[in-house]
């Protein structure tokens, strides 16, 4: 019987442009760490916070972590509790997908300490139930891509078909944090109810190109699918350097560019070949908008959520 | 120097469901075939109709044939003109692509005629601007579709970008045209300008669904996608029995049924093993609304435009 388990997510690109609420992308270039530790008490509760931040709200409603490790132990009716250690490494309101790499991860670590452990697949709603406390209803992209790993599409709802998606070769993620932030809700509460119906066309026009370029490796038509006309024009004012940063990575050769969910991070694809001159392009971009950004780039494949092996559990808590 | 030339062009399934102005595929159940005769006189003339029909528009503005091959003699100046003998086998105003097939085989068989032709593709936007007799601005779906054979999308309009779509193995298509007919512009324009935001998601989600299902023949997804929440509930009061042959089909086991083009067509997929059941489901569901119906069945990967054996010229007409 497991007293302790550690497991590590991914940050992630939700949308990957193109698909608002449909795609989502595991970015490895930073990745939360949760340790579960049993308690004898039910429930849960928040133990040590550490990394990019050391305060985290206590109430498993409001912490996406403990909302997802609480769904799991609720749903097997386990007659234990967890204390969970946080260590940070994704950043949260940074469209890196921060609440959900926590999230992921608890549900992942609680879960190696069951007798009978869920698939990793079947951990999804309860990170989805982590992830409310973000955002309600949670939004799926980018709770399935640090979930499951690499480029990933939520192809039905209810009941729920998540697959992923073949990630073209020789092409690298480039994503630059800027120093600014916007809440999940609040960039959802800026859009349109609805849409015109030419635009919804185009829109659904770009999936299909970016997935069919996707599953066949054939960078023409990422280039022309990877291009959010549906929500990217509702949202560029949050961030007003957004327009030169992607007219700087399209210039330099980039496949594309788009808020990584509802910003303000900014991500673009480039083939490998292409990486170091669209990253210096965006970074320039925002050197003139005066405004700072850190830069990361990961492998389309990247991995999802996994276990690490558990630290020395401390001599006596 | 040729003198007569003939091709012919399948009907074709346009929107394939979910793919609205974006998805076509040829339906080699039925094909229109185009005879040019190279006349000293300049310009395009109407020769003979026959089959399905005995008489077309005269008036080159409103046949698709004869504004095919006008857009492919002006394109290269050519010093002669063309006389058409059009041999119907797609109905028109039925929803199988009839004008754009007419259109499609006119322009291959003036093409053939010319000294230096033009490949298959580079024959698009002369067999669009054909289609533009039909309705202004034509529709891509079944030109493109009809012209270049199997399952097609049209990833970008401009510059344009057109591409097979992998077909999945082991699936047949299955149409029913029924006895009834819609105007392409009628349907339309009885669609709503917008659509809501939620509906915008949902159709692109399912066609990216559908994309990455056929290319890796995945019929889960197929059928997860194959399914339009965009145009067909805003038509489907075109044809009352609608709601009712689209249940039968899905209970039969289609993997998905809707309108082909703008109806009043009605298609199916099913996998190979279910085409019978289907077909025979739809059939009844047809008989049960007094409606009169003709079976058609073709494979997905069906053959676009072809030139066929020029008959005998007539001795002396």
């Amino acid at each position: 019987m497991s007293m302790h388990a550690r497991a590590s997510a991914p940050a992630s690109i939700g949308n990957v442009g193109v698909g608002f609420d449909v795609l989502g992308q595991a970015f490895d270039a930073a990745r939360d760490e949760v340790t579960a530790h049993r308690e004898s008490q039910q429930g849960v509760r928040l133990g040590e916070v550490s990394g990019l931040m050391s305060k985290l709200p206590e109430d498993p409603m409001r912490n996406t972590a403990l909302r997802a490790a609480q769904a799991v132990l609720q749903a097997v009716k386990a007659p234990f509790g967890v204390r969970l250690d946080v260590k940070k490494g994704v950043p949260i309101s940074a469209g890196m997908g921060g609440s959900a790499a926590s999230a992921v991860a608890a549900a992942a670590a609680v879960n190696a300490l069951l007798d009978k452990p869920f698939s990793t697949a079947e951990l999804l709603p309860f990170a989805l139930e982590g992830e409310r406390a973000s955002a309600d209803p949670p939004p799926w992209d980018n709770v399935m891509a640090s979930l499951l790993g690499g480029l990933v599409i939520a192809a039905q709802l209810d009941p729920a078909i998540v697959k992923p998606m073949p990630a073209p070769q020789g092409v690298t993620a480039i994503l630059f944090h800027p120093d600014a932030k916007t809440e999940t809700q609040a960039a959802r509460d800026v859009l349109q109810p609805d849409a015109p119906l030419q635009t919804a066309v185009e829109h659904a026009r770009r999936l299909g190109a970016f997935t069919l370029g996707c599953a066949t490796s054939d960078l023409e038509l990422i280039r022309a699918g990877l291009d959010d006309v549906l929500i990217e024009p509702q949202r560029a004012f949050l961030l007003p350097e957004m327009r030169d940063v992607k007219a700087a990575a399209l210039e330099a050769g980039a496949l594309g560019c788009s808020f990584s969910g509802s910003g303000p991070s900014i991500f673009a694809w480039a083939a490998d070949f292409d990486a170091e001159a669209v990253e210096t392009a965006m970074a320039r971009a925002f050197d003139r908008a005066g405004r700072k950004a850190k830069a990361y780039r990961a492998s389309l494949n990247s991995t999802g959520v996994r276990l690490e092996p558990a630290e020395e559990p401390e001599a006596c808590a």
